[in-house]
Parts: C-alpha cells; structure tokens; sequence
C-alpha cells in the first residue's frame, strides 16, 4: 500500500491521524463540529463493489472504532455516519460527533457548516490525543 | 422480534419492503430520489454500541445488499449511505441511489429535496419490484 494515492481535496481539507491495517484516518480542518474521515487505502475505490466482502468488513470495523472513540471523547447527542462522495468520488466515511447546539444541527454537516479552520495549537493537542488514543484501539 | 416497535415518523414516511433476519427495509415516500431505510428490529437501538459485534456486521451486511440492489436497479451516479438520526433517535440507515440531476445533488438529501409522494401506481409497482429483488437476495 506505499503507493496509495488520496484525493488532493480530501489531503487539503483534512490531516493525517492515524493508520489502521486497511485504512487510514484523517481529521477534517474544521472547528465547528468533530468531524473525521476513514479511507481505504487502495486505489481506485469509489463504490461499496469495489471492495471485497471482507474488506468491506475491516472498513466498517475501522468505522466503528472511530465512532466508538467520538463517542467517548466527546460525548456528542448524536454520530453521524456517512458516505457520499458527491464532490469527491474517491471512497471516504465519514465520523462526525453531533450537538444540539452545533451550527448544523438538527441538518447535516455537508455543506451546512461554516469553514473554521483549527487554532493551531488547539489542534496539535487534538492531533496528538487522537493518535495517542488510536494506537489504545 | 414481534414485538418490534418502529419509530412512527419513520413509519409515516416510509412504506414496508422486505424483512431481513435481523433488519427491515423500507421505501421513503418521496419520489425525488430513490431512498430507502434499514432499521434494526430490536428495540431501545440508538447508538452503534447499543449493538453486539455480530449485530453490527449483519446490520452493514444488510445496508450494503441493498446499496448493491439500488446500484444494479438505478445505476446512480453515486449511492450515499448514512445514519444520522438527528431527528429521529431509532437507528436507520439510510440508502440513497443519487444522480447529478436529483433535486438535491451535490448536496446531501437530508432537509434539502421537496416532499414529493409517489404516484400510487408507480408505488405500488415499485415496492413489488424491490419485494421481487430482495427476495432474491
């Protein structure tokens, strides 16, 4: 997997968290809502079929521990799990820790939220505590 | 699972398709975009962990036989996943076969494609195709 290739919208909107086997996690730049993606690191993934049953599985388990780690960190009123891939089709999920008083809500995040990008030693110390997490799971 | 409560809004916008072992499936009623959701038949299921592990695995099993369904009876030009539940707290996952000239496209659907029910003919000849199609599944 050393020649996988992201997306370069995805790449700028977002920075390297951690890896797991088959795919790797990402936190998008923006404040407003904790909001992260995971992508298979395979290329030319774009649709559920190009994935074998079992990779399927592994992905959505990466889904899930990340879900599981929002849910912990932040506890949110909601997780929003999705994948689109209307601006990007490059296959990413999408993991966003929901409140009711975030700017989106009750909506979704997708085109709802202001860009705002991280302070950047508020988001050192996420980064860092993310992995430091992430390498737990 | 007899005693299986559904949400009633879910219910409301929603007509029955097929009963999975462990999920059912329903149509949204709203003719705009082909969409439908996958519920759990297990009651008091919100969050992800509120499932076991195996539970989980046969629920996205479910969620993506039938975004394989829409892919092959649509050929969208994307299929969206997600579960939000900003509004309604029973876990469903949605599945949406998109197009670059639905109503909404590239946004999400969520909150952003007019009511629009289904002509009662074209339902009915719909839900029985997706009946025919996913008993074959």
């Amino acid at each position: 997997m050393t020649d996988f290739i992201l997306n370069e919208t995805l790449e700028k909107d977002s920075i390297f968290v951690h890896d797991f086997a088959f795919t790797t996690m990402r936190l998008i730049n923006n404040a407003s809502v904790p909001w992260c993606i995971i992508i298979p690191k395979k290329n030319n993934i774009v649709h559920l079929m190009d994935l074998t049953a079992e990779e399927q599985d592994i992905l959505m388990q990466d889904v899930r521990k990340v879900a599981s780690l929002f849910q912990n960190l932040y506890t949110p009123d909601r997780i929003n799990i999705g994948m689109l891939g209307n601006m990007v089709p490059q296959m990413h999920w999408h993991v966003i820790a929901r409140t009711k008083n975030d700017p989106a809500w009750p909506g979704p995040v997708w085109g709802n939220v202001p860009p705002l990008l991280y302070e950047k030693p508020k988001l050192e110390l996420l980064i860092s505590k993310l992995k430091y997490e992430l390498d737990k799971v």
